[in-house]
C-alpha cells in the first residue's frame, strides 16, 4: 500500500515536472517558425518560375518578384508600389515571407488564402494590368511550360487555377525559421543579448504582444490603426471595404514582424521609414505609451532578432517563348 | 644515314598528323566558349548583389537585372526597355550573357569594356535615372555593403569605380559554355542532328559566318545594317555617334548569336519577333540571299543549338538599408 502511494506520488510529480517544462515553452506568446511541411516539390519549382516570370504582366517586365522581391525581405522597400505605366499603388506591398501564416491575404484580408491572392495583381489594372485569360494564353504557347504543367497537374491544358496554385505552393516555402529569437525560444539561452531580452520584456509588458503574437508575430487578427490616438497619415477604409461594416473602418490585418528589419518602410501607407519611428508611433497610437529613447532602442534591438533564414534557392531559368507566344505590350 | 632519314621522315609525318588534327578544330569559324578564368570570387559575390540591387536606381525598383534579366537570356525580351517613369528606351537591350567576349559594349561600342558600361544605365536619366554620387551614398550608408566592399577592396570608402568593377567581375562569370554546338565542336559528333548540321553548313556557305564568328558567334566587329538592301525599320546613327565619321552611319556591333533562342526580339530596334523573321531579313539585307523555307528552318535549327548552360547561382540576399540610407523617390 505504502509502496503504491509512493509510486503514485512519483508518477504525479514526474507528470507535473513534464507539464511544467511544456508550459515554459508554451508560455511565450510567440512561437518559433516551423519549416514547411506537406510540400509538393514539382509544384514549388513550377511556382518559382511563375513567381519570377514577367510574361504574366501586360508590359512583360513585372513579375510577383518586382513588388515582393525575395532579395529584399519579400517587399519592394518603397512606400507604395509602382504599377503598369508607372501608376502609383494605393497601399504598401506587404512581405510575402511567412505570408502562409496569415489568417487572410492583403491588408484588408479580401483574399482568403495565398492562391486567391496570387490572381489579384496579375489582373489588377494598376499593377500587372493583364487578364487571367491572356496570362494563360501566354503560358499555353510556351512548350517548356506546357510540359511542366502537364508533369505537375497531369493535364494538357493550363488554367489560372493551376497557375495560382503553383505560385501559392512556392510561397508556402517562403518561411524564415532559425532567427536568433527562435533559437532562443528553442533553448539557446545565449542567442539574445541583455538589451534584446529587455526589449522583448518591454514588448510583452507594454502590450505590443496583444496583437503581434503567434508564429508570425502578427498576421492573425485585424485591428484598428489608431486606438488611443487617430493616425495622422493617409487612411483607407481597411477591413470595412470587405465587410461593409462601419466598425471595421481603419481596421487592417496586423502585419507580421518577422524580418521586420528588412521590410521597411512601415504601416499600410509606408510612411514610417525606420523601426525607431514605427515603434514610437505604435506605442503612442495603439497603447497610449510614449517609449523613452532607451526603451525604444531596446524594443528595436529585440525586433531585429526576428530576422530568420532568407529564401535560399537557385535563380530560376524561364522557358523561352515560342514563335506563337503573344508579345508583351509595354507601351500600349 | 638511312636511319637518320627515316627518323626525320617519321618526325615530319607525325608533325603533319598533329598539325592536321589541330587544323580540323581551328578550321571551324566558331570556337567553343571557355569557362571564365582569373575570377575574383569575393568581387563576383559583391557584384552579384549590386547587379540585383534596385537601390542603384532613383526609383528603388530598377536593377541591372530588370533589363538584363538572367532568368531570360540576359535580356528583357521586349523591343526597347522601360526606364524610370516608364520612359521608352531608344534601342533594344543587348544580352549580358557572354558580353565579356564583345570587342566593346553597347550597340555603338561607346563603352570600351564591361566596367565602363556598368556605370552608364545607373546615371542615364532615361534608364535608372540616378547619379554615381547618389548611388555611392546609398551604398556607403548600408553597413553590410561597407563591410563587404572593405573585404574585397581593402578600403573604408566606397567609390563608383569599385561598384562598376565588381559588377563587371560578376558579368565576366556570365558565359554560357556547353551548348550542344560546343559539344559538337569539342568532339561529340552525335550532338547535332542532320538538319542542324545542314543549317550550320548553310550558315557558313551563305556568308552569315563572315560577321557571326569566333567564340561569341558575333560581338567582335561593327558592321553596317543593310549592306545589300536598306533596313526599313527604325534607324539610329550607330557607330557614327561615337566616331563622328559618316561612313560609320548605321554601323552596329554585330550581336552575339549565343543563346539567341532566348534573346528575342531581334535587331537594334527589336523589330523581329522570331528567328525565322530575323534569318530572312539578315539573308536579304546583308547577303542578298533569299533563304527558302526549308533553308531558313535549318539555319534556325542550327541557331538553337547555341543555347549554353545558363547562369546557375543562388539568388542573392541584399543587405538591408540603415536608418541613414537615403530613400528611393519613385514618384518624384
Amino acid at each position: 500500500m505504502k509502496r503504491t502511494v509512493l509510486s503514485a506520488a512519483i508518477l504525479l510529480l514526474s507528470g507535473m515536472a513534464l507539464q511544467g517544462a511544456a508550459q515554459a515553452a508554451s508560455d511565450e506568446p510567440i512561437q518559433p517558425i516551423k519549416p514547411p511541411a506537406s510540400i509538393n516539390v514539382g509544384m514549388v519549382e513550377l511556382g518559382k518560375k511563375l513567381y519570377f516570370d514577367p510574361r504574366l504582366s501586360k508590359s512583360g517586365i513585372m513579375s510577383c518578384n518586382t513588388c515582393h522581391n525575395l532579395s529584399m525581405g519579400g517587399t519592394d522597400n518603397i512606400p507604395t508600389s509602382v504599377g503598369d505605366h508607372w501608376q502609383q499603388g494605393p497601399i504598401n506591398a506587404p512581405t510575402v515571407l511567412n505570408s502562409s501564416l496569415n489568417l487572410a491575404q492583403f491588408w484588408d484580408g479580401r483574399a482568403a488564402d495565398l492562391k486567391a491572392q496570387a490572381g489579384g495583381p496579375i489582373a489588377n489594372p494598376g499593377e500587372m494590368a493583364f487578364t487571367h485569360t491572356l496570362a494563360v494564353n501566354v503560358l499555353q504557347s510556351i512548350p517548356g511550360y506546357v510540359r511542366e504543367f502537364k508533369m505537375v497537374f497531369g493535364k494538357d491544358k493550363i488554367d489560372i487555377d493551376q497557375v495560382t496554385l503553383a505560385i501559392a505552393e512556392f510561397e508556402k516555402t517562403l518561411v524564415t525559421p532559425n532567427s536568433r529569437f527562435d533559437q532562443w525560444l528553442l533553448g539557446k539561452k545565449d542567442a539574445l543579448s541583455k538589451d534584446e531580452l529587455e526589449g522583448y520584456a518591454l514588448f510583452k509588458d507594454s502590450g505590443c504582444v496583444a496583437c503581434h503574437n503567434g508564429e508570425a508575430v502578427g498576421g492573425n487578427s485585424f485591428q484598428k490603426m489608431g486606438i488611443v490616438e487617430p493616425y495622422k497619415g493617409k487612411m483607407s477604409d481597411g477591413r470595412a471595404a470587405v465587410t461593409g461594416k462601419d466598425e471595421d473602418r481603419f481596421n487592417f490585418k496586423v502585419p507580421t514582424l518577422r524580418n521586420v528589419e528588412m521590410t521597411y518602410p512601415y504601416f499600410h501607407d509606408g510612411a514610417a521609414n525606420t523601426l525607431t519611428e514605427a515603434v514610437d508611433v505604435m506605442g503612442r497610437l495603439q497603447l497610449g505609451k510614449k517609449f523613452t529613447k532607451d526603451e525604444n532602442a531596446k524594443v528595436v534591438a529585440f525586433l531585429k532578432t526576428l530576422t530568420g533564414d532568407q529564401p535560399n534557392f537557385t535563380m530560376p531559368i524561364l522557358p523561352p517563348s515560342s514563335d506563337a507566344t503573344p508579345r508583351p505590350t509595354p507601351f500600349k
